[in-house]
């Protein structure tokens, strides 16, 4: 079951980024490599980093979805950009999927919790950082929205949880639904970092 | 002789790379980095992906290219632009070769198909990807040129021929032509792929 | 104690990346995550082209370093920004050590001085690269300040003592030194590299 989100995660980041693309009017080939990219862009630098082979490369449903998805929303753009809340609740998932499969392959090279959050986080958000960095933006997630507290605070449920004995099943399962969480009441309530610069 | 071809290819890389930054009136130093960056970063993409060793980093020739080159269009810079016409060949000609070199590199490593094309792809468009980001725009294949379209074009060709049973050189001619072409006639009757966007 | 020096460079250059963010009025996370690209990313580029294990995920005083020169940033933006001189040399410290430790890698990987002259110097800016290209500005290195090149020509310190047979610890500090001084007398008497584009 966890691979079928893993797969729709990938299906919600590669609409995410044909959306940016779509907003920067990029031509047909564009909107599809900037799909591609925040689709895979995570996994691919987590296993750089990990030097395990890219998971895209050997399994060709990430491909597919990110496909599908990509021409899915060519298709039915005013569809896809008006059910917004539909597509945040798709990408909330993705991102509490790539954190846990981050953090898992992390586990799996033998890396303290700490490099293995953050591999987690990467994973997550990275994806996202190249697509603003490839339509010329200052990565959104790094000045408004809260999406890699999202991650840490997921994988910080994690190790906590896995440190008192709860089963695997468990401490995966409450730590993608605190990345969802997070992220989704982050959203509904619009709430944002503490402002580190007073009020000038 | 595709060897020769390859080098020549990058050092048309590095040429454009240097002259993207001379219109930025970015200093010395800057001019060589980005045009280094433009001739090697699509085949390091590559290599990083296929864990092998970085091309560039054991045959010094990719080096020595991209050196003279840039050292070719500092020194004429008038003549290089004026010449846009005999840089656009030289660069179809490294679109082309690098094409088939990222295909067979990805064949090598028992790559399928479609993923042997993406790396092909990328190891002939990143370099220029970079390029543009370096000097802070939206990459230009994303949203103005057939660039990428024609190494995928290319690289059915390769696939479908070979599928045909034609012997090797037959295939890797046909394919690299096909890139060349299709990226020249595209320049030369300005064609674009199409608008998805209706007529808003 | 050259071990040392490494983490002093790393908090140096975290807190470049912190004032940089800063600057731009990121989130706390934007600027926690762009200290740490900034500290540890050309470190990361390098050992990925050197396929070696990533020198921060195996020894978390590289993360450490990072993270209390983060937070004494945020917590002493003013101080810190006053202090620009002292900056500028923890900064170059940064600078020459990781030259050498980007060389001394190279080195260990057989590669020819050229190339281990290029991941020196990549070791030592890439991170800096990085941090402009998120905070979405031309990087600095390219158009403005001796960087790189200090860098470079510390590295033909190195081998040319190497060459005429100085022991280890007179040539690496030497290199060192040369890069550390080039880049702070760069600084104070305001060299830039000499004008390729006449009066126009």
């Amino acid at each position: 079951m966890f691979y079928y989100l893993d797969i729709i995660g990938t299906a919600a980041f590669a609409a995410s980024g044909a959306l940016a693309a779509m907003r920067k009017r990029l031509d047909f080939f564009g909107i599809f490599i900037i799909a591609c990219v925040t689709a895979v862009g995570g996994g691919t630098l987590r296993d750089i980093l990990l030097k395990v082979d890219i998971a895209w490369m050997r399994d060709m449903n990430y491909m597919y979805a990110s496909i599908v998805a990509t021409i899915f929303t060519m298709m039915f753009y005013r569809t896809v950009k008006t059910n917004s809340r539909t597509l945040a609740i798709l990408d909330s998932i993705g991102l509490g999927v790539f954190t846990i499969a981050g953090i898992e392959k992390g586990i799996a090279g033998d890396f303290v919790p700490a490099i293995c959050i953050a591999l987690g986080t990467m994973s997550a958000c990275f994806g996202g950082v190249i697509r603003d960095m490839l339509s010329n933006e200052i990565p959104i997630i790094f000045h408004k929205e809260i999406y890699a507290t999202a991650c840490i605070i997921g994988g910080v449920v994690y190790f906590v949880l896995w440190h008192f004995d709860f089963t695997h099943q468990v401490y995966t399962f409450a730590a993608a639904m605190t990345v969802v969480s997070v992220r989704l009441l982050s959203l509904h309530f619009d709430w944002q970092l503490p402002n580190i610069y007073g009020n000038k």
